[in-house]
C-alpha cells in the first residue's frame, strides 16, 4: 500500500492567507506543522513517508521537499501546472513505479482528521475492499446539511447481507440544496465525499482509460516513451476536471464504486468557517485566543470569532461569528456564515486575479 | 468675540488610529481635512483664524503650527501636560490678551457639526447671552437617550416668558443609566452638554477664582509674573478635572450658567460609533465604500460598518455593525454597540498603556 498526496489548489478559499505561491496544504493552520506535514504524519504507521508520493504542480515543488525532508525526493512529482484532480491521478497511476496490484491511496494534502487511529483503520479496510477490483471512495457521515460538499449515495452489496465494512455506491450528488441534503441525509445511505479513494493500480488505470482517455491516453504515452518537454507541452490541453466528475461518477452507475465509512471528525478545511469549527471543536492549538500566526490578538468578548494574526497586534471587541485573517498586505475581515463567498471575492480582488483564469475551467 | 480651541485628549476612544502623539483632533477623519482645521474653518466668517487661539499639550504644537498655518504663532499656547479642560481654559483666561469683556468661545477642537451656519447662529446668540455676565453652555436635543453624554437640565428664565434665545440650568446630570436619560429627555428641559461655552474674560476668571481657586490661583500668579518654568513646575500638581465639574457645576446651582441650543446635527465623535452613525448620516467623503485613509477597502453585502483603512487591502464581507480600523502596527475589529469599550482597552493594551495613568486621573 502507497499513498499519493494530492496537493494542488489555487489558494483562493483561505484567501488572503493562503496565494498561489503558497496554497493552504503548505500553511500552518493548525499548530506547528503545515497541513501537508500533518497529512503525511498522520498516515504512519499505515503508511511511512517512503511509501508516500506527492503531486503538486512544479513551482510548489519546492515548498514539498521542504516541508517533507523525509519523503524521498524520487516521490515528489511536478505537474507543468494545475488541471484538477483526474489529471493529477493519471500522471501519479503512469509515473509511479509499483505494482500493478498494489493499492494505491489518494487523499487532499490539507484536509483535517480529529481521530488519526480511526482514520488509519478506515484506509486500512479501504485498502483491503480496494484489493477486489473496485474503486473505493471514503464517506464521511454527514452531521449536518451542508451544501458544499457531495455526497455519496450508496446501498448495501445485497439486500440484508451483513455488514461488511462497504457499500455499493448508487451515485454521486455534488453539492445539492440544503432541502436536498437533509433529503439525502434522511435516507441514512448517503455520506460526504471525502476525496480519499483507494484502489489497486490497475483498476483506476483501466477505469482512467475507459471513462476519461481522453485525459489517460496522452499521459500514458508520455509516461511509457515521452521526454519532461513532451509533458510539458501536453499537459496545458488536459481537460481540468475532478476525478469525481470525470471516473467515479460514471463507474458509479455501473457499480464499479464502493465506499468505506469514515467516522473520525473529518473536515476539508475548505472555507475559513471550517477551519473556525475545526479549531472550536477540541482541535485548538495552546494559544486559546483563537489566533494562529505569529503576531499576537487580544479578545474581549467575542464569540464564534476565529483570528488569524500576523505580525501586528489584533484586538477583537465583541464580535460575533466573524473571521478575521490579518496578512502584510490584505485584511479579510468576513462573516462565518459567508465564508464560502471568499474564493470568489479572492478571484475578484487583485491580489487573487491570477488564478481566477485557473478556477473558471473547472467544472 | 474670540475663539479658543481646546485640543487636548488622549488619543484612546479612537484608537488604534489615534494614538498619544497623535490624539483625534489631528486625525483625517472625515474627508481631507483633520478635524482640528474642520473646527477652525467651521468659525468663519464668525471668528477668523486670526481670532482663533489653540491650547493644547506642548508636544502637539508643532502639529497645531503644521495644519493650522492661518492662525499667528502667538495664538498658540502649550500646556506642559494635559490636566483636563479646567486647567486649559485657566490657562486660556489668564495668559490671552484680550479686554476683559470680548467674549470668548470655548469649543473642542474634535467635534462634528453638520449645519455649520446653524453651528455659527448658536454661537453669536451664544456671545450674546455671555455679554450678559452669565456662563453659557450650549444644549443639543437629545434624539435618543445617549448614556455616554453629560445632560444639562434648564427652565425658562422666567415663568411663561418669552423665548429669547436661552434657558437657566439648574443642573448638570454626567452619563445617566438610560432609563434616566429617557427621562430626562421627557420633561423637554434637557440638552446634551456639548462642551461648547460662551463667556467674558471677566466672568470666567471670576468663577474660576471662586469655584477652582486651586488651579486659577496658581495659574494667575504665573501668568501675572512667573516664568515659563514656573507653569512646568506647577502645571503637572494641577487638579487634572474638568470645567464642568470644576465650574459649570457648581455655578449652575447659583443660577449662573444658561443654556443656549443648539440644533446642527451635532457629535462628539467619541466613538467609532459616533463617526459611523455621522458617516452614515450623509457626511460620507468620496469615497462610497465607507472607508477613510490612503488603503483600498472593497465590501461585499456589508452593513452598518466603518473601515478605516491604512495602507492594505481591506476585504469585508456580510458584517452587520462592525468597526474595521486598520493601523501598520494594530488592527482593530469592534462591534459597534461595543465602540464605547475601545477607550479602556486601548489602555489595556501595551500600545495604550502609555496615557492611561493620566485618564484614570479624570474625575
Amino acid at each position: 500500500m502507497y499513498a499519493v498526496v494530492l496537493a494542488g489548489g489555487s489558494g483562493t478559499r483561505l484567501w488572503p492567507l493562503s496565494r498561489p505561491e503558497r496554497p493552504k496544504p503548505f500553511l500552518r493552520l493548525l499548530g506547528n506543522d503545515t497541513l501537508i506535514q500533518r497529512t503525511v504524519a498522520r498516515l504512519a504507521p499505515l503508511v511511512m513517508p517512503s511509501d508516500v508520493y506527492v503531486i503538486a504542480e512544479r513551482r510548489h515543488l519546492g515548498l514539498v521537499a521542504e516541508q517533507l525532508p523525509a519523503i524521498p525526493a524520487a516521490n515528489l512529482l511536478g505537474e507543468p501546472i494545475g488541471r484538477n484532480t483526474a489529471a493529477a491521478i493519471a500522471l501519479a497511476a503512469e509515473a509511479i513505479d509499483r505494482p500493478d496490484d498494489d493499492v494505491m491511496l489518494v487523499l487532499p494534502a490539507d484536509a483535517y482528521v480529529a481521530d488519526e487511529a480511526g482514520f488509519r483503520d478506515s484506509l486500512r479496510t479501504a485498502g483491503e475492499v480496494a484489493r477486489a477490483g473496485s474503486l473505493v471512495t471514503l464517506g464521511v457521515k454527514p452531521n449536518r446539511p451542508e451544501t458544499g460538499y457531495g455526497y455519496v449515495v450508496a446501498r448495501p452489496p445485497a439486500p440484508g447481507a451483513a455488514d461488511l465494512g462497504f457499500l455499493i455506491v448508487d451515485r454521486f450528488v455534488e453539492k445539492p440544496t440544503a432541502d436536498r441534503a437533509a433529503d439525502l441525509i434522511a435516507t441514512g445511505l448517503a455520506s460526504w465525499n471525502a476525496g480519499i479513494f483507494a484502489w489497486t493500480r490497475s483498476t483506476i488505470r483501466d477505469c482512467l482509460a475507459r471513462y476519461a482517455p481522453e485525459i489517460a491516453g496522452p499521459l500514458r504515452a508520455i509516461c511509457r516513451s515521452g521526454t519532461p518537454a513532451d509533458l510539458d507541452a501536453a499537459y496545458p490541453n488536459l481537460r481540468a476536471i475532478s476525478i469525481d466528475y470525470a471516473v467515479m461518477e460514471p463507474a458509479s452507475l455501473a457499480g464499479e464504486v464502493t465506499v468505506v465509512p469514515l467516522d473520525a471528525g473529518w473536515s476539508d478545511l475548505g472555507s475559513w468557517a471550517a477551519l473556525r469549527d475545526v479549531r472550536q471543536g477540541g482541535a485548538k492549538p495552546a494559544d486559546e485566543g483563537g489566533a494562529v500566526g505569529p503576531g499576537g490578538a487580544r479578545d474581549f468578548g467575542s464569540t464564534g470569532t476565529l483570528v488569524v494574526a500576523g505580525g501586528r497586534l489584533v484586538v477583537t471587541v465583541g464580535l460575533r461569528d466573524v473571521i478575521v485573517v490579518d496578512t502584510p498586505d490584505a485584511l479579510l475581515v468576513c462573516s462565518a456564515e459567508r465564508a464560502q463567498e471568499v474564493r470568489e471575492i479572492a478571484q475578484q480582488v487583485s491580489t487573487g486575479r491570477a488564478s481566477a483564469a485557473q478556477e473558471e475551467k473547472k467544472p
